[in-house]
């Protein structure tokens, strides 16, 4: 980390500076000239307020040469993890599509989706019993009901199954679900992260709707420094000025995360746009642009469905869409 | 809820649509003109979801006309709700100071920070035990030890007491906390909504720094429609594209939540810019657009804080700061 | 339009509102049950000030049920437009890659690059002559030499050429350039819009890093009301909370403008991001979400260009770059 | 400027970088350590690109240690800048309210109004001319006929006028006016911002509604770089997640701005938030937080206003409003 300090500081004003570095037991190498002095602290600087620090009246400004992140850090680890889930293959060249309805409404419903979109190409099945609504009045999801119903599709169809989880006191209804979402609201659900950091389970961490890319890095490091290194990202479109689409999504990010982590990264254009109709474009964008896996929400009278209907596309819809995606993933060479 | 339907609208689509609101048990009621058709759902809208209902093809557009969030809803309760928070009132016209370090550190900084503020005119003592964090390296809080810190200093001093909760499974610890405080990376933590809305305690629901008032309203009402009805809100920033700030404190949130709700609006510049040498006018400015109340971070050596020491004012210009307070609340007339 | 009333609503009150309407001759049908009072303004509203209208303490709420955007909609002109520049045909299945430097440099530099591009695919050269730069004392391109230098080497490939125009007074050079480009910092300049309404040239107008689809729409009525309807409309970023890159690339306009106007839609993907590595995976996003063409910054040694070197690739990246374009065409069925 | 390089970079590649700070002749000094290696750039670094250093495979990251706006910097003029306009001194301690209709409707209108805010405590007369509206449909405003009466009503009631340039070819128009506002969209119009720099006209800058204040302050220097020092910025709000207001106010621009720069910073507190019912809450909060001056929009039938009538308050309104303004400034103690 380095420090700029303005021109004049005294020998007193920099007393404050040594006493905080001191705190947390750094070497500091100072380098001088007429013009400028910079601070160069050398340790493990990631307990470091750089907030405080650029607030001191003495200092100029703050840089930190390293990211705080080094458990996802790609610098650390330059491989790509590849995340295995009950034979399912996810990162280094390895695709899956992760496909079922928003919520799972009823055991004949969800089997039904299972089926069409696993023929299909699904590798992984989601399905949401604990769901989070903006609205108490809205309906809350099945709860434990839907995990049970959730894990009879398993057994039925053999797909490997995803759901969200809301809170940790139902973390033990997800012992034999596959992988655990974390979703959007939950991304700086710090206490959930420390304990799912606890658990072997693979998690599925999506990025909040307003989080940067450090953010949902340092989310992620909750999980790896409790070590569970089974993680896999998803992008699912940040709020922006937009009004066409209900997020907006942020395809750069997965270029972006591809350099900064070696866990896979996976898009979520059903959340990322909220309109089915552009469901499958923006999935093709996702692909063309060397997403790991994209999640997909699918639902088969979309206007009957109890969560999210207006993003859900079809069981015939997915299917062509399947189709696209091995094109697009042949054209860009996997 | 109106509902106008595109033109050429089959017989056959409208069943649909009927089918629809059937299941949430509405009378519809029927305009029509050469030009429109106009349909308006009477009974309980609130748990229609909107944005399936413009996804679907024969829909031109659909306008929820009264709020979702009736219990919190300034049109069902005219009058003000007045929070007593073991004797200090809240809210109609009864303005609240809550001041003190962002983390508690150690008793002797507590105590003394909370005599400071009390002398200075503070009626409500903050200090987080447990605290977010982005990063996991960074200080976490003392945890349950801070929250016995914090009850030794409310019985020494006689403030009430407010203090930050980040998981349900902590939630005995705070028996005699006078106000619990939702954080804003929290505000859209639906299980722990639901749990404070069976519990009596007042609760401080902080903004979320990408949410719209209307989300916040409906959190709000997940504790309401649980039963607990002593809310404070608390607009704290949110984030822009402006980077001299933190975060961008939306002040006109402040009348806007005034003429949509009855409970009190408190404002927290410390968070709302994250530069302490900005609380002081923007305090004044929330003063100015008539909140009910402030939470401020105070600090003896804000360069020496364990968090957020860029935030942090000191108890001298607390105390300035108060005087200040008290001019622009009688040049407001009160 | 839909204006709802307030139970209440008293007949002096409506009269305010029967005054407005009637200075812009509009017929209103009333529309009444005990719950409601729908008006329903039949005639040209495009003159209403919605907003007005919502302000009204009368006013629940009001509804547009058309687009004011009548020159533009696909509403009123079902088929793609397609553009013809010298030959070269935008939209309509037709696409085509705009590329070259973002500042003329030399006339050596500019052919040289304009050879490269125009080897590997390119079908439109680009190159800026007068730049908008945030600083002052940023280089602020050639201006009159820079315009004489595209045309010459247009003359010398024969590639049609595309340029931006800052203002009004410096339309007389643009007689020989193929398409005038309006740059983001201008989508809202209405005198320049005004003015090239009356021409008959070929308009590319990008989108404002800060607009809605709707406002991009609004500024192309303004060319298209002065009868010019020569228009390509540009996606390239809007500014977020993301620190990744510049701007975030918002792709779901692609599809959505698509359903909007009749007007082709091509993709800047340089200025989208920012980020020369991340170019290609956005630009094949681009096309796989139907996008009608692309405009790319290619430089032959970007670390010294004279502006916005970060996010120009160079021209063998460029090269490769098409080659993956026409798979993905192919694979999405172009 | 700083540059710290990646370990491991190698001579050859900062060649590279030599050759690019050669160009701007730039002296560079070189602090090296096992861990880091840091060049400090000496001389006039405003013209470096910080963009295309950053995207350099060798540079770990950049930051400029002092801003590029030296003209407008408090750091270069740590006095306040008073601006004075026929007599009407702002900034430096001396407060200003602009106020009147947003745009002139006739002579009758505009003289009653000015007379109005006059009484009331306006020193200066606000009206517009010309109109940037979003929809080429709606009212453009008068015009010349607009400039001259405005001109007319400021010889009856001798207020310095303030009205919106949209376009440099009607500069000559302007002679007469006391003070010429830049509208936020045209913020970076730069072509007009230069030209405005070889007047001697007091221009009123406003901040774009997507700008940083580093972006305003470079539009600035646009201006004093052409010699023209009479400039009074304003903050406007910008465009955010916010849906309860048409802007969101950022009020923490007001200290910010008066930190960074010697100019006078004024509030818009009309356009910040479009509604009428909140501007007075946040004009004084405007005045708590510092601000010199407010623009205020005043129209005696708002629900008749030709634009804008949403933000406006009436004549009545803003008489109590002054006298609430006069008690906020003797409150913080001017």
């Amino acid at each position: 980390m380095l420090i700029v300090l303005k021109k004049g500081t005294t020998e007193e004003e920099m007393n404050t500076l040594l006493e905080m570095t001191g705190i947390f037991g750094l070497e500091v190498q100072k380098f001088q000239s007429d013009d400028i002095t910079v601070l160069s602290l050398i340790g493990d600087t990631r307990k470091i307020d750089t907030d405080l620090l650029e607030s001191l009246d003495m200092v100029e400004c703050v840089k930190r040469v390293r990211e705080s992140y080094d458990g996802c850090s790609r610098r650390r680890h330059p491989e790509d993890t590849v995340i295995d889930v009950s034979g399912v293959r996810i990162g280094g060249g390895s695709f899956a599509v992760m496909a079922g309805p928003c919520s799972i409404e009823s055991y004949e419903q969800l089997l039904s989706t299972a089926k069409e979109v696993k023929n299909a190409g699904a590798s992984v099945l989601r399905g949401g019993a604990f769901k989070p609504r903006t609205s108490p009045y809205a309906f809350q999801g099945l709860g434990d009901e839907g995990i049970r119903i959730l894990l009879d599709v398993k057994k039925e169809t053999g797909l490997p199954v995803i759901t969200e989880i809301m809170s940790l006191k139902y973390l033990d209804l997800y012992s034999d679900v596959d992988i655990i979402q974390v979703g959007a609201r939950n991304m700086q659900n710090f206490e959930l992260l420390k304990e799912l950091g606890k658990s072997d389970k693979t998690i599925l961490l999506k990025r909040g709707f307003s989080n940067t890319l450090d953010e949902l890095l340092m989310s992620a490091e909750y999980i790896v420094s409790g070590g569970n290194s089974n993680i896999i990202l998803c992008e699912r479109g940040i709020r922006t000025i937009s009004t066409h689409t209900r997020n907006t999504l942020d395809l750069a990010s997965v270029p972006a995360l591809h350099e900064m982590t070696h866990f896979p990264v996976i898009v979520d254009p059903s959340h990322g746009c909220g309109v089915a109709r552009y469901v499958t474009p923006l999935s093709l964008s996702a692909v063309a642009c060397g997403a790991d896996g994209l999640m997909l929400e699918v639902h088969d009278n979309p206007s009957l469905a109890l969560s999210d209907g207006a993003q859900a596309i079809t069981g015939a819809e997915f299917a062509l869409l399947c189709e696209k995606i091995c094109k697009i993933r042949s054209a860009i060479g996997n």
